[in-house]
């Protein structure tokens, strides 16, 4: 591992390891993206993939939102889909579409047609991107690493892209069960080995996102999801066991309790589930992130106030890493991002002091 | 009120009313449909909505899945979008694509164009659908009438048609919320009158869809979804206090303590949730209709059978209406629909024998 600059801030990762801290650290998933004209700029000039693999541009895009806000963690600017490609797949970003793949896997003969010898080449820009970002970073705030979930990344190998309930995907739930443990198989290992990879770029914490988590149910997501996030867990924690580990189910109340004992120390919460009920399934010492409404971002600067008041409140002081509930969109106001990161730094030490 | 032929098969409406019954009674939400391929050859000469608006066409397509499967009840051909063209509001339905208004409500400002005066002229097609399907039917099963709730179709309304996130239409409860509420209140009342009158026309149940209350979350659910769905039912249930009322919540567990203490006698799950974990959250007294996922009628007829067994078990042998967690898709199999509908007899049967 390169020498890395000292860490000045090291908030986010004193709480993602459940110790007692000072005030509530912050950040937000998509914080670097749309909503920048800073991004934009960028984007303007080079495509979405070209500034996931080129390890300069990642960095600048990664970093910006860190200049512009007191955020107290980056997380590496790239995608989910990576994986996919690293098995051989063409992704395209479409945009105003989002992601497109030009021939997804319609049958189980198509899982042949995966090809993991390619995965070291194109992964290799993004540990770049990892090592090259937490040298710009300069020690100012951790970096943060993440992957999707096999089931997640399934549904858009076999869907192709966006869908409103990604009906083939589960389909071959029900229908091939036995290639879709396959597919969740070959993904599981590959994402492992891909974080394991990423904190050794440089990578201090890992999320992992489960997007469509919350279209499985308790049944299949017993099957179909939670063995997979559970062998994931294992691998990182055997190969780095202090690096704190996030589990991002969108939509799935139901595979927290699970996950929570899987070795995740982390759990976030869409902005649909109560913190308060989360907490009353899961041990004391799992830490969870979250959750407000990424649309309460639209609202007047005191009613984001008094929403960052009740989050607060909701999640209790400790053992708390404030984030939104899902990613920030592309037509948020910089302005209120802002709002939504000062309210948190400073009610959380108000509330430490009350 | 005509009169109507005598009913022969009231199994559903003994179990909506919370008796005990003989076996479980079933439908399936959107069984008169696409996957039919009876409907696909009226749907070639007539677009979707003449069908609606035109009585003979309304009665044939419901009519359809009862003379092929023994059903327990037929629920009237129709969409939710006919209370925005009760507003005045223009919807298309886009083969292939869904619905689609061409002018959306962008502003607030945009609430002067509802003109509810419209609303008899466009409801009548569908009340006089509603008596001549119950006659059609020669009282072989109850007919269900439906309509969107509020926030649904306020959804619909503002974001023009479907999408991921329903981002615009969540935006205006946080930017706009007196307009928010002023939209919701007229949708209320005109929902309220639609359903009253549905039942004069013949309707011997009611189901109201909010197929978007997942996107809240518990918070704004209480404030824009709740208060108007016990509006709703509070004036329902004053004009027709024994017309059994089922309310479906999709994606939204948080909503269904409150549903099942504001009046409606029944709950439809959808395929995430879980029977047992509803159950210990409402009065042992409310029916709860569901939830098969409709991606289970993608497998073989034994594992849909398995799957069926499962779910009576979840649901107990009384106050269960057996139905899927969702409609029927469009690429199902009508013979997995059949082996579904007879593994509920059968096996509903032989429950209450054992």
């Amino acid at each position: 591992m390169p020498n890395f600059p000292e860490l000045k801030n090291d908030l986010f990762l004193r709480a993602a390891r459940g110790e007692v801290t000072e005030r509530t650290p912050v950040w937000m998933m998509r914080q670097a993206g749309r909503y920048l004209p800073e991004y934009q700029s960028v984007r303007a000039d080079h495509p979405f993939f070209e500034v996931v693999n080129t390890p300069e541009l990642a960095s600048e895009v990664t970093i910006q939102p860190i200049d512009r806000f007191p955020l107290d963690a980056a997380i590496i600017f790239s995608d989910i889909l990576v994986i996919p490609q690293a098995l051989g797949l063409e992704v395209q970003m479409v945009s105003g579409k989002g992601p497109h793949f030009p021939s997804p896997l319609k049958t189980p003969d198509a899982l042949n047609r995966l090809d993991p010898s390619v995965a070291d080449t194109v992964l290799q820009p993004v540990y770049d991107a990892v090592t090259q970002t937490r040298i710009d970073l300069n020690g100012r705030v951790p970096l943060i690493g993440f992957a999707g979930a096999p089931w997640t990344l399934m549904a858009y190998m076999i869907e192709g892209g966006g869908s409103k309930s990604y009906r083939n995907a589960r389909r071959w739930l029900y229908e091939h069960p036995e290639a879709s443990h396959e597919l969740l198989d070959t993904l599981a290992s590959l994402i492992a080995d891909y974080l394991i990879r990423k904190v050794e770029a440089g990578a201090q914490a890992l999320q992992i996102f489960d997007s469509w988590a919350g279209l499985l149910g308790p049944g299949l997501y017993r099957t179909f999801g939670i063995p997979y996030l559970e062998s994931i867990v294992g691998a990182v924690k055997d190969a780095h066991p202090n690096v704190p580990f996030i589990a991002f189910a969108k939509g799935a109340p139901y595979a927290l309790p699970a996950l929570a004992t899987a070795g995740y120390d982390a759990l976030s919460l869409d902005w649909t589930m109560s913190p308060e009920t989360v907490r009353g399934e899961v041990a004391t010492d799992i830490v969870l992130q979250g959750n407000l409404d990424p649309c309460a971002l639209y609202g007047s600067p005191d009613d984001i106030r008094r929403q960052v008041q009740h989050m607060l409140a909701a999640f209790g002081p400790h053992n708390h890493i404030a984030n939104l509930g899902h990613g920030m969109h592309p037509d948020h106001d910089p302005a209120h991002a802002g709002v939504f990161i000062d309210a948190v730094h400073e009610l959380s030490e108000t509330m430490r002091a009350a």
